[in-house]
């Protein structure tokens, strides 16, 4: 690059810097109106946002029309272009999610814990906003409205960065969640969308808006969560991948441990909470590993088995050691026969991604070693990894699941985007 | 710097590196152990230290008059030397500390929520220890059992890093930590502290060590806080400074007015929760203003007033615009008159530190609004704002006070040193 360019450039450089600025400084601003807004004005501007999404539904298709345009001119591949499109019922289903949050208890102002002290302070810890979050997302023009109507329902304001192969649709779906904001009386800039396509504004982001920002959310492929956790400079909730295991413990019964498997693994491959790994204790190899395999097999499932797994089971690829800590999100799974639950805990523990993890049991102290000793944010027994979500734990839907060990752990519903303070209440106390 | 010095100390960068990143390896290894270690493992090692303690008092005096008689040739304050000197009666108080700790509840596997779903799931979140814990500290040589106690407790590991000043009082004091430890059969890497003064040592914690630190606690005065905070590349529990508050509301009664300002600006000075502005309302500017600043300036207090202030009260320093956001630490407090409690909200979150903010008054509903509305980890009615700690909260004993709004806010007691995980119950489901 010539000095010539570089000075041409550099403007451009300063100028995204302050707009992102100004985006949190604004975010900021609004996240205080919003802390204090009712859960009346929150839900009307949620049901407006729904009505306008509908009411605008042709003018997002056609943006997305010529989103997905621009792609397919330069060659993307049909599953970037299936999760960038967008249909009537997907903006049916989004306008419903809108409604569906809006349906959510408030989470704000709930008090989590209250009690006494001897001096009389009466003290409660009650839950307050997180302030303000982002979100950086990638071709789903939908995380628009799923993220920025739960982090209002929190109470938060949202700063809203998605692909830039989706841009025309997320503003459009924008405009729809501002109009619901202003109807209901709330600043507009409670969910602010990125107005740029440029990079940069990624990177300003993950350093926090000078403060603005207090928390990072990615939604997107690995490639996308490893640069956010690399480069973010305040927290992150996410994951990076869900290496899930199911373990069949020798005192698993025959018929759970199948369904269980089969489940886990194949009613959706492509989801973080379905399993990778399966381990089978070597004392029910006999048994159990190859019932369970040939379940796999006859729902369409490739094995990729160790030495064991192939000396009871035909057919099966040789499992390399990449097997064991390999996400598929496919149809195929590795196996491995184990020599009871310390080398089951002990595996999971070396490979695994601390997301989900199951034991197929009908023994209840191996049930509850394995819940106590698998360090993942979701320890489950007898039942299928595939409840790794929100929604299937009560909490309504969620934006993500999270593995790190601050604030939230596993599914991220409306409460875990909260904080909380401290109320004391006495009667003139002073310390002595 | 020449070409040949930099050569000679790049190794010893290198070397550093890779030491600290040993200790994070075995720090993570050890957090895995004490997970799973029993209450009664967890409380034979910290009364086995508090003894040990006690038994090598001799020991640790020397190791810290070596300390003392080090900065003391360097010509450090009497204020340093004194944070830096332990007697007989701070080496008694560590070991009590330490039996404090064994006595407060193991939170580990405490149910914090159950609940059932539809299908039969039974789902628990439950307590888990956070993992590792990085504690960067100054000149104190307490807050090595101190912390190192709490973090036990919580099941974490701890790398402590106290200051070069006070290197062999800590390093004394952490051997008898690790008997500690031995003696109860926990692994020794579970307290460890980092074995150089280089600086060095800080700036790697502060990145994480290559992920073995979950989360990083400075303990000491704003510089150190303020490079922690600026430099972390992962979550910090802190708090910069406390400008705390006491409002006077119109319906304040006087005789509690008085009590709690003075309680809360006077009773101690130097700590994070005594209050630094007092406001006050303008329509009780006549009756209020002048015998609660009496009742500060009888105290010893010296007194910053804005112009309201001044035409009241006789003799009072003018306030310029940063006394406002001012953190004395002495006996020292801004006054200023305001026209009802949307502009001592206002001011507080414009000044403010969100630490700890009282509302004096007998008007319930200006009091809930003053609980709701300011932003702050800790708000108070009617009480002062030194019960800002967490023995008085009913935490026990506390590593500091936080001001984020992630996972920790408030008093840091052993409960928020822990995570926590899911643990699902089922009988055979399988997701639809």
């Amino acid at each position: 690059m010539s000095v010539t360019e570089f000075a041409r450039q550099a403007p451009a450089g300063a100028d995204i810097a302050a707009e992102m600025a100004a985006i949190g400084r604004a975010a900021r601003a609004a996240a205080h109106t919003l802390g204090l807004a009712s859960t009346d004005a929150k839900n009307r501007a949620l049901i407006a946002a729904a009505a306008t999404t509908r009411d605008n539904a042709n003018g997002i298709l056609s943006e997305n029309a010529a989103d997905v345009d621009e792609v397919a001119g330069q060659g993307a591949t049909p599953a970037f272009i299936d999760r960038l499109t967008l249909t009537a019922e997907r903006v049916e289903a989004m306008a419903h999610g809108l409604e569906e949050v809006a349906a959510l208890p408030d989470p704000v102002g709930t008090v989590i814990a209250a009690w006494d002290r001897p001096n009389g302070l009466r003290i409660e810890r009650v839950r307050t906003p997180l302030g303000v979050i982002g979100i950086i997302y990638e071709s789903r023009p939908n995380v628009t409205a799923d993220a920025g109507a739960l982090c209002l329902k929190a109470g938060n304001a949202v700063i809203l960065r998605g692909g830039s192969d989706s841009f025309r649709s997320s503003t459009a779906i924008h405009r729809c969640l501002v109009e619901g904001l202003t109807e209901a009386g709330l600043p507009p800039e409670a969910i602010q969308i990125v107005p740029t396509r440029d990079r940069a504004a990624v990177g300003l982001m993950l350093t926090g808006l000078e403060g603005t920002i207090d928390v990072i959310i990615p939604r997107g492929g690995k490639s996308l969560i490893k640069r956010v956790q690399d480069e973010a400079r305040l927290p992150v909730f996410a994951h990076l991948e869900g290496v899930c295991h199911v373990y069949v413990h020798e005192a698993a019964d025959l018929a759970m441990a199948k369904e269980i498997t089969v489940n886990a693994k194949m009613r959706r491959t492509s989801i973080c909470g379905a399993a990778e790994t399966l381990l089978v204790d070597r004392s029910v190899a006999g048994t159990h590993l190859k019932p369970v395999v040939e379940a796999l097999v006859a729902a369409g499932c490739a094995i990729r088995g160790d030495e064991a797994t192939r000396a009871a089971v035909a057919n099966v690829t040789p499992a390399i050691e990449a097997d064991w800590s390999c996400e598929y999100l496919e149809p195929i799974i590795a196996v491995k026969v184990v020599d009871g639950i310390a080398e089951a805990i002990a595996h999971i523990e070396r490979y695994g991604s601390h997301h989900t993890d199951a034991i197929v049991t009908a023994d209840q102290a191996a049930a509850d070693r394995f819940l106590a000793e698998v360090d993942s944010a979701i320890v489950l027994h007898n039942a299928s990894t595939q409840f790794a979500d929100g929604g299937e734990f009560g909490m309504g839907t969620e934006i993500g699941i999270a593995t790190g060990r601050l604030h939230a752990r596993g599914p991220v519903g409306v409460e875990q985007l909260t904080s909380f303070k401290y109320r004391v209440r006495g009667s003139g106390q002073v310390r002595p």
